[in-house]
């Protein structure tokens, strides 16, 4: 699991700092998550096959979340895109970028879906046979969700030595690996778990941004890896974090020890400040494994 | 007459190619001509000073001239702005912004004025007592306009010493610098002309992007200061100039040299060619005074 980060700030691109956008590489999807202006530019600064991108998930519709996914689209069709693009994102979405198309008379040659959201409770959008997406309902000034990316459990690995031993036929080394017992060549019912182990942990990545502190995301976030968690301000704002349902980097803490998460991921910071040591530190008072992102950093989990 | 090249290139914004947009000051104003994705952030490189523009000219609603000017009324609103913002451009433009304000529930705190353009004939849509600004119409893909940028004739210049010998109240001086003849202290009527010169010529600007070659411009671009005439291509790939509606470097020069302009800029180049100096050879060919824009640059005329 990768995630490089394209933009972590929040308001307003500037000649540094770019607005949210993240991609994070699962099981061999490139899921590009929110999409400020510039995100494009960003896309190929990290050398990211557009074509590789099949799937958008837009949070919410405040500018910094979504300004350059027009652009990204348009960019695409101008490339001859053949490749599907699915888009999740609020209601709305899709109106605004078709009437955009609409206006510049400039249709994709590619098939674009549109998945808007409009319920506020978690709901599964995506699956395939490796990958879950769900949404996690936050709380902004706006309709918005974060995401929720999980890993499905692999097949469990066969301890060949074993198998051989126990005298199974390969023909049932298939529903070994998905976890049944089988009957071996002397018509013995062989134990799957005396020739077999669980495959690796399967991996979870939670992205929650805007959003106020909100206890109720605790049980669907509840043990992810890692945890990206929007920290606009530090405590001495509070005030202006309530006022514009934005959270403290002590909140995002907060959040992330009850859901007893491996990492915890900051972000989205307002440009008032300094440096970003100052998140960190407030964070790490509350929970231990804290990390800033910034604009091209990568983490692999 | 000031022009900063915030970008050039055509079609989509990479690393090191903005599309397009320009400021022009001209009189104490700074008008934005087209407003590429990515605009905000090339006004900061420039030090533009935001609250200094007050007019936005947009050619057409094609992404590369566009997708940036939503991003920046709504970082206008973030800095908090008061000073109204005019926006000029093909009809849409208005219902295409204000439905992302109210996707995002975040308006203006300042007055934003739309000026809608469905006229095909060339229009005054902007005067004040030193500067005119007319439309010119473009044939492009979509509905374009390009604008063409005068200053007034100023005052004339008082011949000091020749108003003095002539015994000219001081109270008649406005009226002399206005162009008419006056009276002076002994009853004489003073030929304006024998006291005064006129003031410095006026200067012009045209900007015509997006469009393939049309001599009907001409007559509205007639002996400018400085052409801006977009060449995406080299005359070798005339035929996709004539597919996609765009211009030659030399179909530019040959506008430049039917309307006797003193400088010729290119620009809107495709990223196909590796370098810009073909371009300004082959309008070189048929038209001397040839200058290259690059992003960043800025030329004082």
């Amino acid at each position: 699991m990768k995630l490089s980060i394209l933009g972590c700030y929040s308001a307003t691109p500037r000649a540094l700092n770019n607005t949210t956008s993240q991609v994070l590489e699962i099981k061999n999807h490139m899921f590009l998550i929110d999409c400020g202006e510039g995100t494009q530019v960003q896309l190929r600064k990290h050398k990211i096959k557009f074509n590789r991108i099949k799937h958008i998930f837009i949070s919410h519709l405040h500018g910094d979340h979504f300004f350059g996914l027009v652009g990204l689209i348009s960019t695409f069709r101008l490339l001859t895109r053949e490749t599907d693009l699915h888009v999740y994102g609020p209601k709305g979405i899709k109106e605004v970028v078709t009437l955009q198309m609409k206006l510049a008379d400039s249709w994709t040659n590619y098939n674009l879906y549109f998945h808007e959201l409009t319920s506020k409770k978690s709901e599964l959008i995506f699956e395939d046979d490796k990958v879950e997406v769900h949404t996690i309902p936050l709380k902004h000034r706006i309709y918005t969700n974060g995401y929720l990316f999980k890993e499905k459990q692999g097949d469990r690995k066969l301890n060949i030595s074993a198998v051989e031993e126990a005298n199974i036929n390969v023909a049932y080394y298939r529903k070994l690996k998905q976890g049944f017992d089988v009957v071996n060549e002397d018509g013995l019912t062989i134990k799957n778990d005396t020739v077999t182990q669980a495959g690796p942990k399967p991996k979870s990545y939670a992205f929650c941004s805007d959003t106020m502190y909100k206890e109720d995301i605790v049980p669907i976030i509840k043990n992810v890896d890692v945890l990206y968690h929007e920290s606009t301000f530090l405590e001495q704002h509070a005030h202006l974090a309530g006022k514009t349902k934005h959270s403290t980097a002590k909140e995002a803490a907060r959040i992330a020890i009850q859901a007893n998460v491996d990492t915890l991921l900051l972000g989205h910071y307002s440009t008032r400040y300094d440096g970003l040591n100052a998140f960190k530190q407030e964070a790490q008072a509350v929970f231990k494994n804290v990390e800033l992102t910034e604009d091209g950093k990568t983490f692999e989990f």
